[in-house]
């Protein structure tokens, strides 16, 4: 953990055991410690809220598989061209779907992938809820319903959209840095 | 709580005890149950991971003063047009500072405002943030670095920045409604 | 009069009688002089052109209700941030409405009111000739034909929505200031 | 006045004496009655406070030259794209200039012409007004001071842009045709 | 040619024989050397590179008229606001089509012009192409298809914008400077 | 070459014996024939001006290396969402470098890579070409020539990042699909 992860000096010096416990999960199940979470590692309260709402977000019951939400997190960072994201979730699109084309089109431009029309429904509302937020009217909604979502399903595409436009931010504010394992993922 | 305060069909139909003991606590403290938390009532993981995340930046520990958090989560709102924001953080603006003209001014142009040169900087740093997220690179950091802050502060500006441009997309991906009483408070 | 309403030092230092004159029927109609006078106050020609042209358009006859025309007002300003229309314009939405809330919406964003089809229609065309003003096609005043308006209806939503384009900027451009009273009334 | 001069259907069909004599004032100076007036005249009062306004901008005592306001008409309209304004003005910069490929550079992009610094600044400033108004600040209005213009100057250079920025939303509205005189016009 | 064609000090000091011949048959044919191949002429490859795609797309067989070419090349460059481009094939569209405002309407804004179903298609996607290549779609394709036109006119209508994309911006680089003949041309 | 590589129903039936040969020499140097090539194998008068102006610019003489021209083939890229362009380039990037981190960071935000001053600048002014041409002025060029570029390279950034505009607009228009052979390169 002695490489730089921001831009700003933040380095955590001791962790807290619970954080210890929660990067050895991470070093077991994944095979590293995503560099998002050594970011946040200087406070725990920020950490356990940020890894809180992100697993209940992206790992939790939902009607979008977590390919999907995959999908969705790629798709609107690369509107936003962040490179922290399109890196981590870009490997992830590539792992769960074992389909490295699907991965570099939801990095370059989800429009370039062949996809059914409930899936392009899905990304088309995610990135115009990403590239203009005040437009979003009833019938975008209604659009989402006709396409096959249910109340929920849309919650969770809202959600899941909304949420990386957050994590694109901070990732840009503080140049967060992308474990570099994850280029070589999943290729 | 019969009145919808979503587009979507999502009400709650039974609140948990620690979601029914959380609202009775808001309405307590602030008179009422703002309409975020009843929108995310239907799923009691949802709403902890929002209050969560909410609490922690918003009323937390921060060389942000309140009001500063306050003013960033408007000014970024504005730039994104987002209703339910604007009209709830617009209040707390006006509340805090008993000022209303200055919540009025970050409801409409944060750049109307006579604020001291850092609270400049802070806002410019937090609607580049929010337009152009691509394009922040060094020189944006050593700005508010020369302005005064820390390199806590900038990760608090950079979160707060982040967390609104992730609400407000919700509250609009949903047409989120705010309560009726924010618009005549602290006039 | 010893307040700076513009950043521009162009007092006026004696104001002609017709100008005391208009000006003492402002203050006993409205209750005060609107700060947007004082600054043309400089030049009683230009004082004079810009009344007859706000008075004729946003007084004068019209399909247009008064409210309609300063709903135009607003929603064209919350594009261009304009703090002193906002403001000013925002008060009188409130006042002939008596709706705070509809004031409110129109600062903010006007997909948030409940409008009738006639009206949204009207707000969306005023939008786009604000935000695109190159792209509007024949298909656009059809849209408003459809909807109810008049030709002549068209020509006043048009020319609401092109002053407004002019204010905003000369206000944007000498930092005009508001009277602090607008944002107390009608609340 | 048989042709018609916008997509509404608004012809006047008697004009008032009033009119009749400016426009045969107009034929006598200029050889034409601008379309804009004829588009104007279905309705005297709007006529003649659109007239006012303008002669007052355009043709009234300022620092600027009347050139420096045509200048100044184009560069906001090419912006705007707006067809009538870029051919009546342009052809007005030809005119005045005697320099027909300055016109033409008003007209496509302002910055293909050899300007001194100080109109430069001044089209810089009308440009940003145009493109982003929310953004202009002390700074900008201070740069035009430091180009060597007074606060009146300043005034006047805001009026301007602002003034087509409000003509050319008209134009763009009614679709309004420029006389075709104007095309070959001082080339 | 001792004038200066672009703002880079790169003046073709001994033309090869090949480029003086081509320039004499210029001369002949057109009455003038366009300065974009004066500009071009510091290195015999890289113009002939330009020149024989030039023509290809320009002046060989297609679907597309020589005027509809050039139509696609004059919207394109409004987009672009490029002054080389703007003027030099304005006149190409004034000359071709012997109608002058047609010319002028293309460099304002195409919109503004009575063109055909098919024509108003073809530049639609021509200008959109220009602005958003990204958001390109099955249904633009289509949409070209309706309005009447081959497979192999879709390319060339794409390879045309394109082209201009690319010589706008070669252009504005090098902030290139029309022949000043072009302006009088078929006026 | 049965697969599609466009959405355009434009497949070469027969190939030149030219064309031929230069697809054998492609598979013999690179392992491949590119998609674009066959994409323009429908006409060898096309196919032809767009490699000569390709292999001119990309593999001639420069004072900009190889990887330095990739390097803003995809930064340009990027800005316009290409998908074939990404890819195609994204894995020269790689390859030419090295460093799989590189062409990453040139596909999804060229300013997390850690360049030299040098690099830095030219690829910022390639986006401000590519994003907003009209806005290029002598201060852009100028800054180039600090950064220690000669007028030749200047010359040849602009070419570069022109080119990749046009190609950028043609894949777009047609679909251009991309090998998949370069997915999986130098990762």
């Amino acid at each position: 953990m002695s490489e730089k992860v921001t831009a700003l000096d933040l380095a955590a010096t001791d962790l807290s055991d619970a954080t210890k416990s929660y990067f050895a999960k991470c070093e077991e199940k994944l095979g590293l410690v995503p560099n998002v979470l050594k970011a946040y590692a200087f406070d725990d309260r920020k950490l356990r809220a940020f890894t809180d709402m992100y697993n209940e977000l992206m790992l939790g019951e939902s009607g979008l598989s977590k390919l999907e939400r995959e999908m969705i997190a790629v798709a609107v960072s690369s509107v936003n061209h962040c490179y922290y994201c399109l890196t981590a979730h870009g490997a992830a699109v590539r792992q769960l779907s074992n389909d490295p084309q699907l991965g570099e089109q939801m990095v370059m431009n989800y429009r370039a992938a062949e996809l059914s029309p409930k899936q392009k429904a899905m990304l088309d509302f995610a990135v115009k809820l990403t590239e203009r937020p005040d437009t979003i009217e009833e019938h975008d909604r209604q659009g989402l319903r006709d396409a096959g979502f249910s109340e929920r399903d849309i919650w969770d595409i809202a959600a899941t959209a909304s949420f990386f436009n957050m994590s694109n931010r901070v990732a840009a504010a503080v140049d967060m840095r992308p474990n570099v394992e994850y280029h070589a993922m999943a290729r």
